[in-house]
Parts: structure tokens; sequence; C-alpha cells
């Protein structure tokens, strides 16, 4: 854990080849939150600043209404050299009444988190035990980065708003099958996922997955499951989303844009 | 409920002056997610394609290994023409064997939802009834468009990365008070009020927070519970985002470069 950012080593695809080159990717760790001992949420998050995450997070949620309702806020466990964990507990003042709505986990001691891939699963070991290898393939460089370039064009909801996330399946040589749309990044995935389910199209061998903005664990994860080989995003990757592609023989592409892309993981499949 | 999009009356500012016009913004509602009648999760999604997106968000997280472990896929309740609602279950085939995590919520009916100011309220009403009014204050226009500006000045992971979001809290003359990075919107926004709130320096009126990306509800509310008035993002607004803006006096501005914005909520208050 520790840092917030952390140097992996990518090849950089253009029309001229090749080129390895280090390169700093933002680390994405779930974070745990903890109320007198009880999971309140697991949140993906970017390590750093967890006391405040924590704080604001039981703020906004109307949990705490002061700094008064708090004894105490820290990192569980034997951390890093920072003393930091994946775990935070939060500690009531004594006589304290936090604000836990009836329905909360943290009055039962589960678990929350929604549409992140993360529900039930506390280390990262964890997380990335569920994701099994999917069956690799190869995709050349140029239909790849147009597969990307043409995203907006299959996005009715994005050329009216400016505001939406969008997820594209294409097949190896680039031809679309199918886009959708949602505010949510992880909901566009799950709406694509679910409509070749019902299709009886899966597993996506031999397809690739093409999303809007960057790509999380979540993101890699649901693309796992669904056994689509190759994930490619307009933006950069997260630490967990290339420690998930790694693990699972997932080519890993972000920032294709103008005809060049970074491959973080499986550069040897991308042509 | 029903449509992807909705449009609604915005005000365009620039150097020229006010402009009012119609915009269309992404809708952004809440969808309960129910197993055999109890909830497994809610999450803030576009309407539309919701059975794909319950049968995807199971397929992501292992509950479900085939199609046959689903009878049916339905919205609950009276409908739109569409007979579209916000909440959808899940019926089990007879004798299927459905993969719930142990700690599952869908295993004890509660709720799940991390990090986006849903947990515990299923209802749209519930959700704007949360949020109460703040006290309202007035910005210009060019130094909220100069604070969005310089956002990517402060954020020093992102500068490294190209990949994460940024939080910054700005004072109404639009200086830089704090900067907070996380591969998360919300948590982002989190980290920079429980920093405030550690300062003694909630509510924070007479501030700004200004966001990379789109400003969802999320990140209004989470303004709103710590009494920020003017909520700025580099680009689009959801409907909820307006709606959760308009009911609590928050002036809400988007796609703010190049010296213009356009307003969505409170645009009396951006002179």
């Amino acid at each position: 854990m520790s840092s917030s950012h952390r140097t992996i080593d990518v090849t950089r695809l253009s029309a001229e080849g090749a080129i390895a080159r280090a390169d700093d990717v933002a680390v994405e760790e779930p974070l745990e939150i903890r109320v007198a001992g009880d999971t309140l949420a697991v949140t993906m998050r970017t390590p750093g600043n967890d006391r405040e995450l924590a704080l604001g997070f039981l703020w906004a949620e109307g949990i705490i209404a002061s700094l008064d309702d708090v004894a105490s806020v820290a990192h569980c466990g034997r951390g890093d050299d920072e003393g930091r964990t994946n775990t935070i507990e939060v500690t009531p003042a004594p006589g304290a009444h936090l604000r836990l709505p009836d329905d909360s986990p943290a009055r039962r001691g589960t678990l929350t988190s929604s549409s992140c891939g993360v529900c039930g699963r506390r280390s990262i070991d964890d997380l990335l035990a569920r994701c099994k290898p999917v069956e690799a393939a190869q995709m050349d460089r140029a239909a790849l980065v147009r597969a990307l370039e043409s995203l907006r064009a299959s996005q009715p909801l994005f050329a009216k708003t400016g505001g939406c996330h969008g997820a594209a399946l294409v097949t190896l040589d680039g031809a679309h099958v199918a886009t959708f749309e949602d505010v949510g990044r992880h909901n566009a995935v799950d709406k694509l996922v679910g409509a070749m389910l019902l299709a009886k199209k899966l597993p996506l061998r031999g397809h690739a997955l093409v999303v809007s903005g960057r790509t999380s664990f979540e993101i890699v994860q649901k693309a796992v499951a669904a056994g689509i080989p190759i994930v490619a995003g307009v933006s950069a990757a997260s630490s967990l989303a290339v420690d998930v592609a790694k693990r699972s023989n997932v080519a890993l592409v972000g920032f294709a844009r103008e005809g060049r892309c970074v491959v973080y993981a499986g550069a040897e499949r991308i042509r």
C-alpha cells in the first residue's frame, strides 16, 4: 500500500513501433471503514488521507454530526512505513450517538459496496483470487485504437448530454458489436455483459471491451468475469487494474488516441 | 424515470454575457437490485437496460453462473409507460443455487452501496429529503472558471499518472484552500470534507467545491452536507445533481472551460 502512485513497465505503441518505458499509475486499493468494530463500507481508493476519507464519508452519510462524536480514527493492524493498512477503525466518543440508518450494514457487522466487485472480499489477495485467467487473444493496435476513436459515434446519450460513460464490445478486427451507456462506468459494463448473457454469448472469447475514461479494478474484473481478453480505455489504468489484467491474461491498453496507445499488460498480444 | 435524458433550462455564461437555453442532461436515478425479495445492491444508474444491468452485475459478482439460474428479471410495482420502476427483482430458477457470499447483504435483506450517499435510502424523494438547504453565496464567473482551470496545477498525482480525480476547495474570490486526489471522485470529496472537519472549518460557508470530471448526485450531496454553496465541474452534471442543487440552494456549474460555463442551478448567484 503506502504510496499514491506506483512505477510500472509499460509499452508505448505507435505506427513507428514499440517502445518499452516506465510509467506511473495511480494506486487503487480497497479501504474498509469500520465503526466500533463493525464494517460500514469498503471503498476502492488511492491510499493517503485515509483518516480524512473515513471522516468525510461518515459526515456525508450523516453518521457523525460533529468531531466530538469521534474518539479516534486509526488504521488497524501492523502497517507500512507510514503505519497505513487497508482497514481503518473509527471509535465513537464515549456517549456519542452515531446516526447509523436502521438498515445500515454497520448495525449488523456486514459489508457494503455496490457495483465494484468488492462485495464481501476485503483483501487485495482475495480480490485477485476471484479473477481466473481468460483465453488470451491478439489484436492489431490500429483496429483497437480505431474502435476507441469510434466509441463516441455509438453513444447517442453522450451526443445529447456530454455527460455519460460508454462501454463497447468489438471483435478482434475492431467490428462494433454493441455499446451501452450510463452515468456509471461500471453500470455501462454490467449492461453490456448482461445483454450478452441474455443473448447466450458468454464467455466473450475473441472480443475486446472498449471504455470511455479510465480503467479501474472493477472494469477489468467485470471483463475477466465475462471472459474478455482485451480491455482498452481512453485514459489511464489504475494499479489494481494492471494487477488483475496481468494475473488473468488480459491485455490492458490505455491512452489510445491518435493512433498511439500505452499497453499496461500483455504487450505481446497487441500487434 | 423512463428516459435516459432530460431537457432542462440552463444559463450559458461567457464574457459576452448570459444566454438562457435548453440543454439535455443524462438521467441519474437509483436502481435497487433485489434477489428473491432481498435487496442486494443499490446503484446510481441511467434508466434503460435495467434487466441487463441487474444480470451483468450478478454475473460479475459470481452470484449467477448461467442464465439457467434465473427464472425472471422484472421491475417491481407499477411502472412508467415502459413499465419501468427503480426496483428490479431477480427471481432465481427453481432449485438454482445462487452463490451469494457469506457476508452478502442479500443473505440478510440489508442494503449495500458505498460512498454514494445512497446508503439506506431507496427512493429519490428520500435522497432529496436528506439534503437541507445551505447558506447561498455569490461568485464571479471569471474566478470560478479560473479555479477550475487551475485545478490540474494542484494535482501532483494527476501530473504523474494522468489517471485520478481531483476535488479542490476555493474561496469565493477563487483563492485555493486545499486539493485532494483519488481514483474515485467521491473519495476525493470525502477526503476534502474530512480534512476540513478535522480543521474545525465545517460548515464551509463562503466556499466553492471544484471537481474534475462530471458532477453526479453524490458529489453535490457531499457538498450540501458540508454546507458548500457553489459546486463546479469540468464536465456535465446529471439530472439528480441538478435536482439536489436546486433544492439545496447550491449554484451548480458545469463545462467551465475557456472562460465559459453552463449554470444548471442558481444562475443568479454566478455574476
